[in-house]
């Protein structure tokens, strides 16, 4: 297997990479950009990409989001969750917050610890650096001029590096959610604890239409966790919506919510069936009796045995 | 085939039966009550029964409602509108109306005629009989007590009787609809402009019951023209609807109706799918793509297609 | 006050109306039907009329359903639940049911204790009355041919009538429901558990008509307790509903459910709010935050807020 | 008045504003970011923002979005819709495209007309600018490395610069829909064909929560614009929603669409009514008889009426 990701190395992507079984001893490839990714899977470079696709302060990424909704088909075969969080590493010879007078690191990671740089070392400078993984590297090379760097916890792990503090971003508890993309194949068995991601164009630019997708989800008891509207790109107005809903296309409910949006939307895109990362979100009693396997094949069954009268 | 109805003959229901091909020529076996007509189509003493089920003026008859949607499963094939009219027939001897001293009739016809003589014959006074065949009989009989007797128009024909004034009716444009039942068997071919009649008992006594159960109706574009709440006998609260649907069996969307239906009052009754009598009432433009027959079945391909990619 | 009922006296009716706080000791006028106890109030030849709404068993009672939505307006003030059950009495010297040798009652009562009669006096032979009272009468008058009676329990109370067997009903737990109707005027104050009564039209003639009455009481959480389609006489497929709701149109939701039924169907018939019979059937922890009246106020005022800023 | 926008000068926002009347003439500054913009309107700084809320082809604008659901209230007084083309200038001494090795501009115009630039001056070198206007300003500044610039038209019309070519971008009828924020305070009357702006946190992380917010629309039949879902920064699965309609807060059916979101959504945040930028959206005969204000008024004068019955 060759896996690709939202490079460089040592990110949280490649985190969320490591969390596949088996990747942490396959080849890894960093790719500079999500779409550069995808096209990996796509032209066969590589078996499958690890892309974020949503982040609990940011919101969804809309690199992903687009990218996986059109062009060539796709298929997420896994979801990974990472919790954003930073370390504070220094270079031999700093003991103390107080010694420190230049942080490298990425604008968007000093973005989200400023508040506890101001408080804790209000003398330190913010040096950009490209990535926070080269930040660190900064650090490796003995740069002299760079006596701190903030990164994920994984560089840290993963060099020779000493981490000062750990947990020093502003907004504690930030997650990233990330998928693991194939090109289409076999669906992964369902679990019990599934999710199922879905493009679906919006089908004309009529008022009730977002709502008439909703209730083809509500009518079979499929609850959505995430919902995104996406511009189509042929004017204001023309929207597609990525939606995630927990369950698998291999249970009736399901397959019978996505016939009913294939009827009004037949541009629907699917892509994929996996197994949901964290603790189970489906609580099993909360399915209605009349939204189980067992009640649509009674349902099929009496309409089959109605019909099955010839004239 | 040997036909039962409500009777006596000459009523409006035999009217309705004579509607029927054949049956004019065949044995038409009056039965006291409609619970009288449908047993002897279940114990196979008669092949098919005629029986009111909706006035337009009275509403739905409790009858046969109660009837079909309890006991040894029945099944509509067909349905007839009947005009209710009625004629003033009269003995020998009687040329005007002020002649009429007595009228004998069926005291429902009575009050369907009030006005009408209250306005044109004052000085009649009612005789209560049994059916308005009854009164009629009475005259044919040469009853010296009875002038003159309301019945309908069935009567007259069958029988040498002289009408005098006909269409005496308060209300004009009444109209009685019935139903022609066998035992379950072969449903009648769809013919564009088709009715289905289903029994549905409320799942249980919640608020959104009768919502859920029009909501399968209109997610798939099933329009109704009659819906009827009775009671099941349980207690104050606990209903069962009967419904009448435009659209047949055998129409993809009718089909994913009533399987929905079936998932969430699984002690839903199917009362036969037949041909609408009248003008055809479902206007096609109006069917929605989305629900015609070729968008269920590509969405059914397209679940099948993604289903079969074995893991 | 000049209360008047469905008679004749000692059936059930009276019943209803001596649960009416007063109604005991007032004069009590017996009506020969419905229609007449109505027209009763409406000319104000009486303050009030006891008539039955709905009975367990037969469903609506549709003279009473017809009769208040047209004509005069009327208001139900209160209703009344009277469990159905008979009591058998017989005449002087008939000590066991062996000797029983006649049974006169109205044919409805016969009809639900037959069963019973089948059982435990199989030579008893029925003998029509005109009511069940009347058949009572007869024993009390000392009539030879009667033996016994089948009647209400008032009629047994009222008169010196001697009780062999009590609830010889077949049907145990039947209930009928009575309202008491006056002229419109001041609305009973709520309690807490309280019922709103209305007429509804069905706007036009189309698919969803039913469905979007019955969103707008869904979308304030109030509930439905009895629904009936009714006939408005104009041929076929039109309908009015008649409809009883849990809450007091004092009560915000209820005032914004029935506001909202106005603007779709401007013909509706509020006919009153008034203290619930029986348990109450508002679970108070079941009426969700966003629909107490508290909840309304506050929006209204922040409405109000946002349209105070003049431009 | 002193105007804010999204700079630096010579960008599409800056031709927002000048589509405000009056705005020419006024003191416009330009602003490093959305929020600072925003910042100083709440500051008092400036009176009025002019902000980038949505792109044809990039979707939302985060920034924007989150900015103005958050942090002190603000209110949208105006829309301006101002179409994405790009002008290719030159420096002196440059008529052919042949002529151009280098290109100055900012990366995301690049990228948008990167197609063009391909096939008509495929020698040319992209050189990154800090903003399309600062790639203008090479040209001006008469810098001898860069021979052309990608700019807005603005830039070119409000400088000595020389356009070679216009509407280069590849995506012609791109289009970017700006806001004009002020402080909280008058809204702009009603003008027949306006926009309702409003920020609804999902109440909580439940099925249909996102429905239940339609059905307010829907049921008053509010049509929807726009709606995007933003996280509350509180954890995945917690959003609010971004939404515009159609309509004006002083219309009956809009003030009650927003109450009954008020109830079920009480952090509601309406951020103004305002005027709608290009052709009118909303077909007066399409508005039904049943949500209009007359409908409102009526409803709302009948329940009154009915309370109005003291007891």
């Amino acid at each position: 297997m060759i896996y690709t990701y939202l490079g460089p190395a040592g990110t949280f992507t490649e985190s969320a990479l490591l969390q596949v079984p088996g990747a942490g001893d396959a080849e890894r490839v960093p790719a500079t950009s999500v779409n550069n990714a995808l096209e990996r899977v796509r032209t066969g470079e590589a078996d499958a990409a690890m892309v974020p696709i949503e982040n609990s302060v940011e919101g969804g990424v809309s690199a992903t989001l687009d990218a996986i909704a059109t062009g060539g088909s796709l298929q997420i075969v896994a979801e990974a969750l990472v919790p954003i969080t930073f370390d504070l590493i220094v270079r031999d010879g700093i003991e103390e917050l107080e010694q420190i007078r230049t942080v490298a690191t990425h604008g968007h990671a000093w973005a989200q610890c400023r508040g506890w740089a101001d408080a804790n070392m209000p003398a330190a400078e913010f040096v950009p650096a490209s990535s926070t993984a080269a930040g660190a590297m900064a650090i490796l090379d003995g740069d002299p001029d760079v006596d701190a760097a903030i990164c994920s916890p994984l560089v840290a792990e993963q060099n020779p590096l000493k981490v000062l503090r750990n947990a020093i971003e502003d907004n504690a508890g930030a997650v990233t959610r990330f998928v693991l993309v194939h090109r289409p194949g076999a669906i992964p068995r369902p679990t019990g604890s599934d999710k199922t991601t879905i493009v679906i164009p919006l089908p004309e630019d009529r008022p009730g239409g977002l709502m008439e997708i909703l209730e083809q989800f509500a009518a079979r008891g499929v609850n959505l966790s995430r919902i995104e509207s996406r511009p189509t790109g042929k004017g204001l107005g023309n929207y597609f919506f990525s939606v995630d809903t927990h369950g698998h296309i291999d249970e009736a409910r399901m397959a019978d919510a996505l016939a009913g949006l294939h009827r009004i939307s037949p541009e629907l895109r699917f892509l994929g069936s996996y197994p949901a990362a964290g603790p189970s979100q489906i609580d099993p009693p909360s399915l209605k009796r009349h939204n189980t396997d067992a009640a649509f094949a009674d349902a099929a069954e009496w309409i089959a045995s109605i019909r099955g009268r010839a004239l």
